[in-house]
């Protein structure tokens, strides 16, 4: 069974649009109609940008129409701060050029999430390392202008702290701090292990209804808040069911050697596996994460990173050495 | 100089009715005129209750018109479990009379102030330990009704974390949760070191702007949100320019006993103790907090008895026992 | 491959003797040579003990002699207060029978584990609620005689935070408070998926080099601290090669319908399946926790429980109630 | 009465040095017998170094021989970052002066304090922005040599959380992990309001019982360790005695312009000024802090500015920009 046929098959989340691209082409070199992949390679980094462009692409990719930038970043786990800056720089001109701020432009930074849950816990912790200064413009707009951007912030709990769905907060919120964007940071599902902690999603079509690790259940996108959405994700666990997945694939690839077995092979049914699977993930099913141990530190430094390239790309008048002593 | 001539002169913030009530009084025996007082007593509490009836009321009280209630419980100071309980259920009783709840009731509980800052984070420590249940209502709202109410609950944080005045993220969530009524926690500057950790105030006319200790901007009632208010404050620090003065009339009051002094004290002017006054607490002025060294004992005390009298109050079909297992 | 072979051939820590002795057994009905076990039920907890009682148990079990009780309760999950208490009695029984305590005793409860990580952070919270008394005994100790013990806690934090082993923290604290008994609190890694955060382990080996979330280097037990040790384990996680495991075995197991694939399947060598597994889980080896998206409600409901049980255990002159609030 | 009568007579800690020298000598350009007293100014911060020298030093100083530097930098009140780091690099270089470590030296850091209470955080708060390798020694002594230094760190939490003094869990932990030296952070209480948050102590001579916000029992200090001993202290609030003590102070001036009210203040004693300082602090006494309402970010800057001191002092092998994105 492919990985597509699975995912769709067991309905597991897949987040990252890279990921959905790469197993929608599987081993063929084709693009996707509709849809436009262009890779740029740093030092520490690759950017893979896959724009959808059409109907057909949103049907394909399963996602809305627009730019979904992927940073893949190994680095990221080597605590080496020079190469944390790097990443923090490339992050902040991509999102420069993604959302074409000019010096009055408003910005309110959401960071979603459970800070209870570490995995979970990545928006929270970049609001608490943001600098906010809507309500300095609010007393001094002109000294401002130029240097600082009005900014606000909140990290607003998850749905079993508040008893109120996020996105509801978020939109009441908009209606009265009416910003030009909102800045959207969650943490992700991702479909493979190598990205936790060390890949940054960045789109402008912000956040679908059942992606990141908390499963949102209503979208935060332009449609349901009435502004521009900027969503950055970060994936700090993975499904257990695709581990599942990888476990049974690489059995059944084995078995493939044998042309018998390969008939065999080709027989084995879906049920067959989703009894396999359920066997495996019981009392669970889709609600199991895999993360690794050091997963608090990943988050850590994910979170300077991002809330760097924040300051970076908002408040332009600071320098990146004064915005890294602002995070605290 | 009288405390009352004091407290106006130097713009000291009396977040308490029963305090600003004793103020006016003065020795006099005489009620205000459009204020009606009466005294309730327990075991281990004194209730005050003080009704603003008149515009007349209003003016002399320099707030709205509604009802406060003061339940003085020095008591609370002993970390003794059976006081606590007591005192969770004289505020549940008080709360349910003031706020005649039906069983469809829904109520939206605020936890104002800063959770970094002990003496201001009872707010956000009673939203810690509050039950939600809003997103089970929508689930299946029959089962509930009659055992739990439909409660939802948020520490939005302060101006400085999240650059937003709080009452305006407050009026976009009401706008959007459309709850009966909205309950607002705050820590209060009270004008008596006494009623530090061990008075709670409850009103019907919630949260004036310029009160508690992180000094509100906007006023949370009625009229900024458009549906009711009940305000539940507990003082936590007394404004050091209290203190102050404390000392100077004490003095004062020993130089009364020569006729001569007398003179000199009744000749004494207000700008000679702003002088004395600026002096020592220079280089803050209305910025300074007196609080006890075990202030965050006091303020988790606090948190339970309060959360625990909402549980009460809010969950009718939990028992008093039930409850308290829920507040984590 | 069997599980008891997978587990050793691919040196999974199991944590819990109960599913070591499950393994060991297998489906065979024989007792283990030097190992008893006894089981009684509850109406929510079944309670397994575990005595190791020779040196032949010693290595077949691969632990130290000494006892080892496991009460499973999956009803834990339910958040219900009733059976919440009912396992904190439970509990705190098996703990008095287990230490022996007499008036005189004094305990230091240490929580071992990370407090930025949630799933290794149960012993931090069960520390948070604790009573501790031992400095109110250097005040005045014959009025707390018979009603409260001599309790000191401490949550030392782990390697990553402090530089030193924590068995090394523990080691010169105990020679200082010199406590009868040290608690150690830990999560634990569970061999499989039911018993996370419904299992709750005690012994009286303390705890053994590299078992826990966070793999203790160092063994904490009456040899090292010099002091009788009961360790508190409860599984938060289960080790991800776990998951590939089951997934494999189902696999295999389908299999086995076949006679010629039941060849093949005996034929397969633990060598396929090492490079399957490795694959399945790079770039990550054994450092992968599976763990469900609730993990933060279900550790502070059993941080609930055990620091009730030690509340009712230790203090046996405070009723359940009154400690229950004293937990905050 | 004279600042330094009252501060004798009603028993008020002063616990920094160089406010102690300042009321002793009041007036007088003498230096006192056995201290010396010397200045340097820099762009941001006068340091000011009172070295203890003889016996006669100590008694007039009331504290131990030694050295007692203080940094007075009102500008670390502005959130300006190059002022900060000034004043990490002054902070520095006198932390490298006072231990004249050589690359083999190994430091234990020690945070003093309630996490849980604002304004005594400090400590806590500078262990979680500090680097430790100790446990990289073990792993690879050899790379690290010249770069890192061995540096372990722990908060132990206060009294009230742990029921041992914290004295006895660092002398137990120093007697394991064997610095060489002992930094110990605390947050102290000051004589003046000018100097919470912007004054740095640091001292050879340890810490004294009953200094600090916690009022610490025990000292800390080469006596009790066995180690060399430096304390870090930060005022972050002032005993309320201290207000309304100038608050009195203030009158009494007043009151001196005339002749016939000066033989009055010259007979005012101290039972009266005891019985209104009593009255004016009631039903509290020395318990009560004084702490602006911004403490929080206080705090927060004054942590990272002692942590950031520490990296460079520590590690000279990391850079100022490396170390300061160390500092989460």
């Amino acid at each position: 069974m492919k990985k597509s046929d699975f995912i769709r098959e067991f309905n597991v989340n897949i987040d990252m649009a890279v990921e959905a691209h790469e197993i929608l082409r599987g081993e063929s070199e084709d693009e996707i109609p509709g849809v436009r992949m262009s890779k740029a390679e740093f030092d520490h980094a690759v950017i893979t940008t896959i724009d959808i462009e059409t109907e057909q692409g949103v049907q394909e990719m399963g996602r809305p129409q627009g730019t979904y930038i992927t940073i893949d970043a190994p680095d990221i786990r080597q605590n080496n701060y020079l190469v944390h800056n790097e990443i923090s720089e490339i992050l902040a001109k991509e999102l420069v050029n993604l959302m074409n701020l000019n010096d009055n432009s408003s910005v309110l930074i959401v960071g979603l999430g459970n800070w209870n849950a570490t995995p979970d816990a990545l928006g929270p912790q970049v609001i608490d390392k943001t600098l906010v200064t809507r309500h300095l413009f609010q007393l001094s707009p002109d000294e401002l202008k130029g240097k600082l951007r009005n900014v606000s912030a909140i990290a607003p709990g998850v749905l079993g702290i508040t008893g109120i769905e996020t996105a509801e907060i978020i939109r009441g919120l908009v209606e009265h701090v009416k910003p030009d964007w909102v800045i959207a940071i969650d943490a992700l599902a991702a479909g493979s292990l190598e990205r936790i902690g060390t890949s940054i999603q960045i789109c402008d079509t912000g956040i679908s209804p059942g992606s990141g690790v908390g499963n949102r259940r209503v979208g935060i996108n332009e449609e349901t808040l009435g502004c521009k959405v900027v969503a950055i994700g970060l994936p700090t666990v993975v499904n257990a069911a695709i581990i599942a997945h990888s476990c049974l694939d690489g059995l059944l690839d084995e078995l493939k050697t044998s042309p018998s077995l390969y008939k065999l092979y080709k027989g084995f049914n879906s049920d067959t596996l989703e009894h396999i699977l359920t066997q495996a993930l019981s009392p669970y099913t889709n609600n199991l994460m895999v993360t690794p141990k050091e997963i608090d530190t990943l988050i850590k430094s994910a979170a300077r990173i991002i809330a760097g390239a924040l300051g970076m790309c908002l408040h332009p008048g600071i320098t990146r050495e004064e915005y890294q002593t602002y995070l605290q």
